[in-house]
């Protein structure tokens, strides 16, 4: 959509105090983004089109359409909220944990957490997220301010801790973590357990030897093994 | 599909002898898998049909749904088919290799050439593999004949070989590999580099650590670190 078209459905009023249309706007968006995923939920993502979430949400076409450009954005402002709700969580575990192990403990249960009322959804959403050329895959373009918040939080729980590793893992780690955390929420996906259970027991038995493994980074007799490694990660991440 | 239906579709003639009989049934199911893969591709897995199939193969409706109960039921005949394809190939590559690491990459680069001209359906085809509750899912009850070969396939890879281990890893390897392979699988379905050459070093580079790390677990010094993974992987895999 246009800018002309954007700003012709734009529903503040001229005039009004900056802050309030502000507040009233950001009030219609998060309406638009729970009447969606409501509806996603109950009548299944390819079926729910704008028109019935603009309508189900008493706003019209045009102004669902000024907020959120497609489904696929609807999607994306999910994905950045949850984002959001992860990092605000985290700060709070963070703030006065040093130890690297509790850190990333407590960082990735608070994101099972944030997640947890969108599990039945996330497994019947999975399949549209998986296409590898879906803009909504966790790899794609679309998909990176999501993706560097989310490491830039596992860069955080490194950064602030008192861990000692070998300097170039250092400085791959923040994105192994991130990629770890993406098969963390692959398992919980196809996870059937009761609360997801299976999960944070896998969170807490796979933190022990992350920790572990990166302590052991800095011993001079595994300096080859962990060499060969980042060379690995090196070269399947080259495009050619 | 009931028992009954089954056999009055049944296109072959009583009185034939059954060696020409069984070779003919064969024919017409290839016939139909094939013209199904290739409809798959052309136009959509959720857009092509059964009676699409039947017509573009000349066979009648009656006919595919006696070979196919549904359109799951094809794609589990194209993983089986892979499946043994993998198996085929792989008898060739182990014949005369008694090196773990060699049967091991062999056996993965043997799994990808077969799966290589596929490639481009797969990407398109995942979402449907992707979903939980999915038969097609590697992970679903439906798709156990296949994963107990493919698993089967890496405990000759590890049983025909010389390589030392611990022997509580040994009980769980063949599983793990499998597991493994459906990461390089996951990796592959998303390389777009020419030729998925991204994934070949994977494989590559993947094996000897593999290859090194299973040498290391007979080691005494790092057993608690490995009773600690396979207490892991039990935990996990509790249902509860």
């Amino acid at each position: 959509m246009t800018n002309v078209t954007t700003a012709a459905a734009d529903p503040t009023e001229p005039g009004t105090p900056a802050p309030t249309r502000q507040a009233r706007g950001e009030q219609t968006r998060q309406l638009i983004l729970e009447t969606a995923l409501r509806l996603f939920r109950e009548r299944g993502y390819a079926e729910t089109t704008m028109r019935a979430i603009a309508k189900e949400a008493g706003v019209a076409v045009g102004n669902a359409y000024y907020y959120f450009d497609s489904k696929e954005h609807l999607i994306q402002g999910f994905y950045d909220r949850n984002q959001d709700e992860m990092r605000v969580a985290s700060v709070r575990v963070l703030a006065d944990e040093k130890e690297f192990a509790a850190r990333l403990r407590g960082v990735m249960h608070v994101g099972i957490d944030v997640n947890g009322p969108y599990h039945s959804f996330a497994a019947t959403f999975f399949k549209y997220a998986a296409e590898p050329s879906s803009p909504l895959s966790p790899f794609s373009s679309a998909s990176s301010p999501a993706r560097d918040a989310s490491i830039a939080i596992f860069r955080d729980v490194l950064d602030g801790s008192t861990v000692k590793l070998d300097p170039e893992l250092r400085k791959e780690l923040p994105e192994l973590l991130w990629l770890g955390w993406m098969g963390v929420i692959l398992f919980w996906v196809y996870d059937k357990s009761p609360d997801q259970r299976r999960t944070r027991r896998l969170i807490d038995g796979a933190v022990p030897l992350i920790d572990r493994m990166v302590s052991l980074s800095r011993l001079r007799v595994l300096r080859p093994a962990l060499r060969q490694i980042l060379a690995l990660i090196e070269s399947v991440r080259r495009d050619d």
